[in-house]
């Protein structure tokens, strides 16, 4: 069941690094709104949480992941 | 749990509906990228199934929106 968790996790934080990198390249956040940044950065927050609860490897993984590229985002914000 | 699960839900969800209504307004996906919208979509997916497997509510809503609106976005690349 794991390994299911693990692509899927591989392929939704694969997909989200280029939005941040060019984030980060550039220091240009003008297209994302920080509300709605910061709603994503604490739902991705919460999830690693229910991943915790749930003892999934696979969500924490990808939340964490994805937890750190969100905070990139905010704080060029 | 799972009321950590639904918060978590409705925060990721929500933070990615302006996207999906921007796209549909002016049917402009020019700064995002086919391959990384499959990608998505793709991961989408595979979280939904591992969300079945975990026999999560939750993640079966979550992963079930999230899947709608990155079709919206495909649907206009």
């Amino acid at each position: 069941m794991e390994i299911i968790g693990f692509i899927s996790a591989i392929l939704t934080t694969t997909a989200f690094l280029p939005q941040v990198y060019k984030t980060w390249k550039t220091k240009d956040v003008s297209i994302l709104s920080f509300p709605m940044l910061l709603m994503f950065f604490l739902g991705i927050f919460m999830w690693l949480v229910y991943g915790f609860l749930k003892e999934s490897p696979s969500m924490i993984f990808a939340n964490a992941v994805t937890l750190i590229s969100s905070f990139i985002l905010l704080f060029f914000k």
